[in-house]
């Protein structure tokens, strides 16, 4: 059966491009970046993103704290050039999975705007499309939030340079999306974004 | 129309799984791992498995030194540190991808035994296929094809440590496939590996 099979096989020419693996899974490659302060509600709103597209038949994968500090970015710590190279990989390995058809979740608090260029610039360069999610919310409501008590840590010294506190989070100046969190609720999050990846005909 | 999907969205109960997006694409995520000497063939192999499994209707991506070298791995250069840095990067980005549920295909000479059984560990502890395909040919074959000059200016010592010349290429001890490429034609190598996946269920 496998002889007969790649007896059939019509050879192409060329190599397979990411046209050919958009068609076949019938969506277009695209990397949806989350950017914010830790407990404004990225993660929260790049899982619910992940179950919506899912629902919709749309193959989708999230990047975050898990499964990159934990592997491929192990070996980086939380100085100044060890977050640039967090965030130009994170930026990379996005690009790769949109390349390869999918929908990039990626959720980091990415706080410099010249890091987030870069990683805009990598994809745009390759004709992909780089969705900024700017989840928005204030300090203080984040603050109280504080999910994993690392605000507390802050406050009481036990970690440096955590953004918000004693290192800064540098707004974007254009996102494609912005969401206030303290305003909005999840399920109108979701919606904002999925309206716009219909309108960009990235979805269906 | 968002509106009205977005209200008969059923929300599952925890995150999409590895499981789910398989469900989803109909085949099951799996590492497939070229290694070999510099001109064995791998990338050859790669591209032309790549068609077959489009062909097939089967996603899968192609890590290579072209979107790897130039990309997330650019600062990395042939130092010993460097090229085990070089393949346990390679390593991971390949497990994200078969955690995706895609099939990737990853051709780099990766000469050591042990960089190649970290890779195999990541995989396996997460309960992914790794599927090590030795791309063997004798050295003399391989330095006669030379696609790319490189055994030329390793034996004119413009290039050091090269492996083959002054650098060991370690054969895998249990490879899950051997491909002897000096004694293969391609048609006959693409079989085998499509046999093989076809074998573990990994495609239909």
């Amino acid at each position: 059966m496998a002889d007969q099979i790649l007896e059939n096989i019509q050879w192409q020419e060329g190599e397979i491009s990411r046209a050919d693996r958009e068609r076949l899974i019938q969506q277009k490659g695209t990397t949806i970046w989350f950017t914010g302060l830790s407990g404004s509600g990225k993660s929260t709103i790049a899982i619910a993103l992940e179950k919506a597209l899912y629902q919709r038949n749309t193959l989708s994968y999230r990047l975050d704290g898990d499964n990159i500090r934990l592997g491929i970015n192990k070996n980086l710590g939380f100085s100044a050039v060890d977050r640039a190279e967090n965030i130009r990989r994170i930026g990379e390995i996005s690009k790769l999975f949109s390349d390869c058809g999918a929908i990039a979740l990626s959720s980091f608090i990415s706080p410099y705007r010249q890091d987030r260029e870069n990683v805009r610039t990598l994809h745009e360069e390759s004709g992909i499309k780089f969705i900024e999610v700017f989840v928005d919310c204030s300090l203080e409501v984040a603050e109280t939030r504080d999910p994993k008590g690392l605000y507390k840590k802050a406050r009481d010294g036990k970690i440096k340079n955590f953004t918000g506190i004693d290192d800064p989070y540098e707004t974007p100046k254009n996102p494609e999306i912005h969401l206030r969190t303290d305003q909005l609720t999840l399920e109108q999050e979701i919606k904002t974004i999925i309206l716009y990846l219909e309108q960009q005909g990235i979805i269906n």
